[in-house]
């Protein structure tokens, strides 16, 4: 760009544009920067909202990174909150913009534009929706209302509809806050980023701690009992809901209407359309963020995922690429994390729905093992979901939850995801390893031995969803100790013979019937897989053991 | 291998043979397994021995993971304890064996022998070594010696010889049981794996914990007092210490005394020589663990790296080769952890020291961000260091120190440089994000951005070994705020002007001299750099900012 035709404006000046702007100022001092934000705030913790409102996040002011001014001293750039852009004039490179303060509307003159404006709180066309008492959660207004309703009134029941991570979030909000909090979610699980049996280690979280979990359900009606302050919710299972607030939290939209208007291309999904270089059709005109369409490291197809970390590169690649420095976004892998009381649960890559979705042929392999050496204090059970190609290896998803090193075995494997590996070279990953942080052979190799273990035929696996109606030419062995049954209970019809002794009693099996075998996790029952398919018996192991077994019904 | 040839013979009973030993027997239920361990247990916790000296692992019987017996029920190994193998006679493929309870001798046949006798402490021959009140720690009975005397006797004062990791982690062992402690190392620094700036904030931690840390001095002579029941340790700064008890950990040695009796190729380290199958140059007998050297991931060289990771996976391997599975070892990195009291010194790859010497031209990397959303309670300042060589971006090594996070960022860059990837590549790399895990732009995110701006000539670096003789044309200009200076001191000679005026008053600053800029961590410093840059003026940015500049010092 030269010197003279130095002009960028930005619009939203949050995650994707504030690292836009500060990046384009590192870049060039002589570019002038705009940045318009229509709200009164730029360059805050979105992510950072839900823990203020439960208290975790003790001083508002934490959430506030940078303010017009700081902004302005360090990188010179001409903040404008509470400035909306109102369209985009392509032809004669202006947008229209609105001063919310005054109502003055005014035209802005731009070399290249930044299109950065977020994605918005989807809200449902259900009848009664609009009313005082319900709120979605997005900026720091959204948050001050919310807070202000704690603080004001003396609520005794919410509920939050929608269990996606945002939801999830406020659910935990409100419990901390002591208040009684119902959370209603359509599908038959929340956090529908990992497969169902992942998500049953929520549900018993979340029912643990009081929360009335309804899955499977929908909000249909709500009316507003103004002399009360309630809302009394309409639920599709014929129950009714008193509550005294309501937070919509049932996904979010990008904001495209100003890029539809101004003939920007909208994808599939909704998003804008962009190449590499977050450029959109026009080629001064650069989208990023939760508003874009991504390629997806997977398919190679468009995606859409929300996230913040994308956001912030996508708007330093922008500037990179309007200041002259090519530079390319290679592909979204939907990494994501979230807490649920004690539990993080994480994904990275494609899951299983998706999978099927897309008809490609995958293998999964679950492992449940201590987040550290088991004998030093504090350890506890990781249980993690690898999904493959069945034909190559390749991976192609993992999902963890435990109340300790998720976000690890996440970062890991979402590494060698993006790498191209496979499941076997998760075998050979040489993590560090000292009792309090790992394991001589992390969770994560154990995952490529069983995986590869199944690629090289060493294992025969079954699956939880195939325990419950076996054939009648199956058997269901549970080598667990008559103790473990006793405590957990066992899959119906299952005979118990433990591991330790089933050599000397092997005899007591039929060789002329498929033995599914399982134990807790399956490492136990993978040695009396192996011990009976070498005794000339036929096999299969459960994998992931009665644990994910029962985690899929939870 | 043929049914009725199927003899396995193994010379030690912990990581590498008890792995090898139980993936044997999943793989055949007809070979005879015979596992020889010269001491009392198997499958104990090495690792576990310091903690439980320390009292944080509370129960012994935690350190034990498999008796003789239950090894035997689930496995059906021969698990023979107390029985030393004393000489491999390759001819006629026997042992010979000593049942260290009778005394009495016999030899054993084996088809195919695994030998993983492990590493012995290096004890150096210093005059008074031999005194009944120095211990080394490698087994149960060395631990159960060394917590006889603390439980026996009011130990005052104790010396640890040598900062390696058993060093360090006895040394917190002898701090957690209220004992004065005096950690004395050789060289100028202690965990050697990582450089001497990194080392400098677990010199701080060690001294803050009330440890006598010696660096840069040796332990030249010993004399015992039997009346006193101390030892006088005469140290090369001419100083003498007297200590109720005095643990040397200076290091390991391969065992491979059978394996050099027999003919057995020994490498340039001292350990035996394998082929990626773990194969000796006897194709029957196979050598796993801290007894071999193994194929460097970087260099491609030999290398010798005693850690139980690979010990554990090498003896899986083994077992599948001698079982007709083919597998290859692939390389090792030396990926490793330490907690020193309150953090974790964590390294994988190759370090700056071992870079120099290699002759490998490498750039580096300093990152000092928060583990997780520095507006979230609980985040701590992981300092990170990444190693990359200067032509291909290639990645080389990383270094992390931290009171939190600093497994996951190694393992993030042990994968990433298994993987062959380049320092650009972690710009992209798609990490797990909420407040309480991470941040939009990971740690490993930033040295990305560091190192690929260095890479495109968006940044000089400067690092800080040359900062406290800049040349006469040179100028150091501080950016932090005067009140930063006043709390924590500045460089020598430094000017301050804080980033957010520096614009401004840019004009007070010459422009024939080239900037030295920095602030407390280099990111302020990057700003300022750009903008003078941007401007006309000549600069450089110090890398890792005072803080990296004062660690080196530490
Ligand atoms: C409660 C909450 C929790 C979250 N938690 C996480 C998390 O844990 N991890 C994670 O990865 N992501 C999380 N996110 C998502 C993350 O915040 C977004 O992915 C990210 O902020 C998107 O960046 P963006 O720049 O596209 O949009 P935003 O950061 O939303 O910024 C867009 C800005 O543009 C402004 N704007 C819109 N239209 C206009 C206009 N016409 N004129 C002027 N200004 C305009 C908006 O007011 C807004 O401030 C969370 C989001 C929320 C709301
Ligand atoms: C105190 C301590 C802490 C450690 N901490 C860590 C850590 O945090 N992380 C990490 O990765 N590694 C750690 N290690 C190293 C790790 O324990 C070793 O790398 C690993 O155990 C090596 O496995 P190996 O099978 O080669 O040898 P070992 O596990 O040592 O087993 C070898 C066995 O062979 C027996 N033996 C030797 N010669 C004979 C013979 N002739 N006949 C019969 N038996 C014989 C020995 O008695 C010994 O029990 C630690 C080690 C120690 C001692
Ligand atoms: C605050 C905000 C404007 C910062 O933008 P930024 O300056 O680009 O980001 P950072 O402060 O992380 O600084 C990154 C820059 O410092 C450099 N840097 C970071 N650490 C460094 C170090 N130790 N040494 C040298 N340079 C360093 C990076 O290279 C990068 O510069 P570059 O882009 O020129 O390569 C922007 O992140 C923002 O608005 N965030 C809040 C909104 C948000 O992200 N919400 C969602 C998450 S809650
Ligand atoms: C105890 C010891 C004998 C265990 O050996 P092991 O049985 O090979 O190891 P594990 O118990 O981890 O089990 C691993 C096996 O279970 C399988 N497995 C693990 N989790 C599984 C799961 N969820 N489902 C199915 N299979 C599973 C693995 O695939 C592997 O089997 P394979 O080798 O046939 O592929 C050995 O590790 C030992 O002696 N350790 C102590 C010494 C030591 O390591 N010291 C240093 C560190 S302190």
């Amino acid at each position: 760009m030269s010197s003279t035709n130095n002009k960028i404006v930005i619009i939203g000046g949050v995650a994707g544009g504030a690292s836009a702007a500060a990046r384009a100022r590192r870049l060039s001092e002589d570019a002038e920067i705009v940045m318009f934000e229509r709200g009164p705030f730029v360059s805050f913790a979105n992510c950072g909202l839900p823990y203020h409102v439960g208290g975790e996040i003790e001083q508002r002011s934490k959430l506030i990174l940078q303010t017009p001014q700081s902004f302005n001293n360090r990188f010179n750039v001409d903040v404008r909150v509470q400035h909306e852009v109102i369209a985009i004039h392509r032809s004669d490179k202006q947008v229209r913009v609105k001063d919310l303060a005054t109502g003055k509307e005014f035209l802005e003159s731009y070399d290249a534009l930044v299109y950065s404006p977020g994605a918005a709180p989807i809200v449902p066309p259900i009848a009664g929706i609009d009313n005082p008492l319900t709120f979605t959660l997005r900026n720091i207004p959204d948050m001050d209302r919310i807070i202000e309703q704690i603080d004001s009134r003396e609520l005794k029941q919410v509920a939050v509809i929608g269990g996606g991570f945002i939801g999830l979030e406020m659910m935990e909000a409100f419990v901390h806050r002591g208040i009684k909090t119902t959370l209603v979610e359509a599908l038959p699980q929340v956090m529908n980023s990992v497969d169902r049996e992942m998500a049953g280690i929520v549900h018993q979280e979340i029912r643990s701690k009081g929360v009335d979990l309804k899955l499977n359900t929908k909000l249909t009606q709500i009316s507003h009992n103004p002399a009360q302050q309630t809302l009394t919710l309409s639920l599709n299972d014929n129950e009714s809901l008193d509550v005294d607030l309501l937070i919509m939290a049932i996904g979010v939209r990008p904001e495209v209407g100003l890029a539809r208007d101004a003939g920007l291309e909208i994808g599939e999904f909704g998003g804008v359309l962009v190449n590499s270089q977050m450029q959109t059709n026009d080629p001064v005109i650069y989208a990023v963020g939760d508003a874009v369409q991504t390629k997806d490291l997977i398919t190679g197809e468009q995606t859409l995922v929300p996230l913040a970390g994308p956001a912030n590169r996508q708007g330093r690649i922008a500037a990179d690429n309007i200041l002259g420095h090519e530079a390319h976004y290679q592909a979204t892998q939907a990494t994501a994390i979230c807490k649920v009381f004690d539990f993080a649960v994480g994904s990275t890559g494609k899951n299983e729905k998706q999978l099927k979705q897309l008809e490609i042929d995958y293998e999964k392999v679950f492992v449940h093992a201590a987040s550290h050496a088991g004998y030093y204090p504090g350890a506890e059970i990781v249980s993690l979901k690898v999904l493959f190609e069945k034909s190559s290896g390749k991976l192609l998803g993992a999902q963890a939850v435990a109340k300790d090193g998720v976000d690890k075995r996440i970062d890991v494997l979402a590494v060698a995801i993006r790498a191209g590996m496979t499941i076997d070279e998760l075998e050979h990953l040489e993590l560090s390893y000292a009792p309090p942080y790992g394991s001589a052979k992390d969770l994560v190799n154990l995952a490529g031995f069983v995986g590869t273990n199944i690629i090289k035929g060493l294992v025969a696996p079954v699956h939880f969803d195939q325990m419950d109606a076996p054939a009648d030419n199956q058997l269901i062995l549970d080598v667990r100790t008559p103790n473990e049954l006793k405590n957990t209970g066992c899959i119906e019809g299952a005979i118990n013979i433990p591991v330790d002794e089933l050599r000397q009693r092997a005899s007591e099996l039929p060789k002329d019937k498929e033995i599914l075998v399982y134990c807790q996790v399956g490492l136990r029952g993978h040695v009396a897989y192996r011990m009976l398919t070498n005794l000339g018996y036929q096999a299969k192991n459960l994998i992931g053991g009665y644990r994910s077994y029962r985690l899929a019904k939870a």
